[in-house]
């Protein structure tokens, strides 16, 4: 049976390609779509792909997982850094979460550096690009799989 | 004329039950909304029960709220740490607030012990599971009775 | 067999009444006493009420309730924000314990907002009045008669 | 060509007038709206009024201003203070942007006195009731036409 | 009977047009109260402008002012920051004050983000140009007018 | 009418003379007391004073208090830093307090400059000796006699 | 041989009488040096008042008065929590000083209530009008003429 | 000529060994004091053993010992972290001090890491059990026999 | 031409397998590095591998790495929160870092939260075991093949 | 069997006794060794003695003690307040550690008071010179021995 | 041509020599301008010596030295830690400038350790005496020669 | 007989004018040797060069100058920020040291503006490039020949 992973993406990330190249390269929005489309399909992984500007529906989707998804990748954005309901609602989800970022966001701003995610997550990438998710659906397939 | 209390509860709290449940019991939501409704009932007091995972749509109920309800009792949840709006439109309605938790916030994460509803809210209780509902419902039916 | 629940307050407890109405309404100690002395007999609970300026009498008073209560209900007033030894007699005290205050603390001056005692208790009531005693009573009956 | 300048308002907005007449003045919403749009027809500057109480929504309003408008005038009232979301969708937009407040958020909580969107913006103006909006369009009207 | 208002320009500011014109544009300090006259004259506005380099003759400046204005418009420059002083002379004026920066402050170091002015003002407007000091003493004119 | 004030020494100050000269000087404790009657006898003020090393008996007296004095001088001595409940005893006495120190605390340790006293008293003085004492009798004396 | 006693009033306090009586009392500035005045005469104390705007000049006064004063009363207002030049004039000075202020700083906004001079000062009064001034020159007298 | 040194033990410890043995190891007070004294008696030392729940009895005892003691170990328990008080009694005693704990307290919460204490006495022994006061009562008597 | 890249561990790597199994897995550090060779040879990139304890050593080892490397993956163990000096080593670098740990270092203690290497390297894998160095390998070898 | 104790000895240490006797007294680090040696000679202890001014060093013999000894004594010295890569070996080490100071830490500069050894070890002695060590060794030969 | 250098002094330091030698040793504050003019002379530098306790004064001069001065050496004396002002005179300047200090202000109080001019001067130097301004005006001459 | 003083170069410096050129200009470390004996040799100074990477071998050069130096001239590069122990090895030095910088620290991160041997030393010279040595040096040799 194949391992079912669901891509989480937050605000202004639909935006990608248009804004910020510095920060997060030229991809749009839709070839990171196909590019991790295209790597589940190559090895085998079920992937979904979400996107929403509002938090709360982020939530109600990470809600719809719990029967679907063995595992989430999640970019919450600018959520990342401000939202305790998102944690909470993976805390209970209640199966394994990597959290990733495109950009470092080491690098930027100050309240860039706090996450609501990272210690409830089994992992961080942050700064590698369409990376981040390719090894993040990896990285969980080969920890369901065990 | 009977007292009428709205209850307002944010995000994830539609999971009780099926989460954490050290933190927050057994009970499921729609026990938990059974309970409320019973107490009412068996005390003369309208009350409302409101959930949402999106912010702005609680802070949308508020204003509704300003036509109906005498109180309401509130229990933010991730967003009681966070949302300044969600604060705004409370004191908007001008009419006394309790704030509530099931679980005991001040055992937990630091950032839960923060909250933007306490200092504007008549009181607060948190912690005592079901009963934190019944208790603030009570006790806005005895101020508003006077 | 009955629950037994001891009520302890702090310091300036005593002169409820006479001072600071804006903060702690208008009843008195003793109004405060007989009030939560018929709720307790009204619901077949048997309680002890407590009041003392002493930091160490309070502690002391809670090491000899090891021997009698099944619970206790304090409000610390000003020992809340500063008593360390107060947190380590009701740790030592081991049965469960609720926190409680008349007004509503997060209202007032930073330094009331900090507890010693909050992440040790079951919960906590601040706010609303005598009501705050007598819902921290019903509580503990409820949780001990489990 | 007329200039095409977007007015955003965040949260509780909808319910000036009505509420805290203190800090916002006692004219309604949408005496604001009119008084807008006659300065914006009396001074040939094309303008569109939005507001809402959801953060995604602010998001994705912004989002399609990228097609349409020249600059922005924002007040997103609580979000202000909260949201790394609005920042980054106002960043994305990649226009002039003004960020004005009714009220003088410098004399009211402190958590009013952090702003994700300053560093952001153009200029801010706080405190000067309509005329923020009026000053922030008129000034947006004389920078965009240069 | 005409509104007086008062303009002060604290240190530096005589040098404007020839710092950091990023900052600050290139208009000059004669340009800049050249267009303040002109706008106060084309309003029927009386105005008098006053800038000096020394903390303390702006402190007599604002006492003489006492007998003189109807309300001041007030750059600090950098004592904006660090002048108790100056803040205790503007609440001995008694009449309305609005703050204003050429320069968007928050968008510079840290220090310039705090104002002993700020919360004692009636508004502040920063990062206009130019156009700062004309919106602050149209606001006084009208404010002070009804 | 005589003025009636109280005078109430904290923790350690009996031991006046015995240690730390060079902080408190070379008075003993029964020296302070005979120079602060033989001043309020001078000069026709009625004086009481009290020391102890127990906070909640320090509270007790100021309890009595409320019913004999017109105002009181204190030196809670190390319990200046670390009292709530002194401070809410002060409140409750309701009427004027003036906050004394033989030695200047803010030459000393850091924590000796934090006073939950000062902002509750009608003035404070640090570092004037027996003066200190002296002083707010008088200063006290000349409030209550107007 | 007269002890010789300078008295120096920083920045506003020439507008004594003229502004926040709740914080300054009613006297005015020349009823408060005419007590000063009255009260060194009457107790064999030479005295000189000094006040001014500026931070420098105030630093001029206190060099001169190096050959001329045998203790210092400073009230520096604005500057007591600004200067550390003004405190490296007083330390220069090398005689004794005590700090003063008529309104008790500690209950005002939370920047006055740190000095830069009470640290290297004998002693410090604050809340006690005018008194504050007389108890400051009485305490220096006796401690020079030892 | 035996050294004398006094034991002083503050709040809850004579509750040890009925109360969080994880912390505090299962000997009782009895059992500590039986160790003490005996380890004592063995090595030709006087030793007395105190112990309070009240901070001003504990302040009273090292007040009394400032005639009998040539050294005191000091375990303060949650008086440790807040008193100020016994710090300035301790000063007070002038003569060697080892502050003791049983639990390490450095494992627990981060108010038990500081001390009133640690920084006026000689040395600090935590977490060795019982070992902790007689290792601080054989240092005493070696710095104290030389 | 194959891409060069040299992988750095720090302190306490070489114990890999033997300590803390809940942090870091139960692969040993031969294990690790014999799976890092593979993976270069499977995928045709040139590795190095290199582990010390000593702080000055891994920058003497950077200091080689110049003339050699085309990137660096480095995990400093303990050193990534305290040293500058390796900061310093890999700016003077000047190609790609990567920057590993093995275990999610943002659910342990708060020290480990900050990194001085962060903000310089290209991205952060945390928490994903071995393969937070595959990972980084892969990317540096995409990113250099460009 | 006996029991093995390692002391290890951080940077500065083999300086003892030429220099600043006020903190260290005026033992040489050969004498505090040699009775180091003869104690644990004297008690049947096993006992090495390491000193190093290399970090890394330390954190190898650590490494090496594993297979050697029960126990640790450790001085890390100006090390204890910096190095968490000695922390991480120390709980890699898996056996109990004793933290000791030769001076009152707490009686010097702030970054001082810090240990990144404290919360892992079972107990600290500071400031008791050579016994630190005596009783630290003895601590762990009973603790080990039961 | 001959570099121009211009030395500027802050409050205090005309009492050079008659103030806290322990800081500032013992030469006055004429030998000092003698000392830096010879050593002009000598190295064919043009130098002009300024002080004044003056805040705004000092930024006069710093106005008037834009047409003469190419760089400036500055000791700001007691202004260094608090003027904006002074920095954003330098910044004007738009030349060189070195910091200077006679005492090592790192050694002294905390407020002593932040500056407002060193991250817009060349460099610092402090602690030297007489030395710090020597090195300034030598470097400078090399730096602008170039 | 001559003056020795020893330069002691911390972590990367051996990397000069490889390495971030707008820091630290473009002469290599071998130049900045070069300098540094040539001007030794031309003002009849002996001076040693030292530089490590490795913090524990500095700390070693440090005790073996204990015989040989007069003055130390320090610039520890990555470890000023960071080494407690290299400020005890220079405590232990016990004769003047001067703290050196290529560059001006204060422009740079937060980090680098805290030196752990600031206060310790004569005084602090940053940002004068090889002049920064070259005054140290010169400065220890008129301070020591006096």
């Amino acid at each position: 049976m194949l391992i079912k992973i669901a891509v989480i993406n937050g605000p202004n990330l639909n935006l990608l390609g248009e804004r910020e190249k510095g920060f997060y390269g030229c991809f749009t929005y839709d070839e990171l779509t196909t590019d991790i489309l295209n790597f589940a399909k190559n090895n085998n992984i079920e992937v979904s792909v979400f996107q929403s500007n509002i938090e709360g529906e982020i939530i109600n989707e990470i809600h719809r997982l719990r029967k679907w998804a063995d595992g989430i990748v999640i970019n919450a954005a600018g959520y990342t850094h401000t939202s305790v309901a998102i944690r909470d609602a993976l805390i209970a989800f209640g199966k394994p979460v990597v959290e990733v970022h495109i950009s470092n966001v080491y690098k930027r701003e100050n309240f860039r550096h706090k996450s609501y995610i990272s210690d409830i997550a089994e992992g961080v990438i942050a700064g590698l690009g369409k990376y981040s998710y390719i090894y993040a659906i990896d990285f969980l397939n080969n920890l369901l799989k065990k």
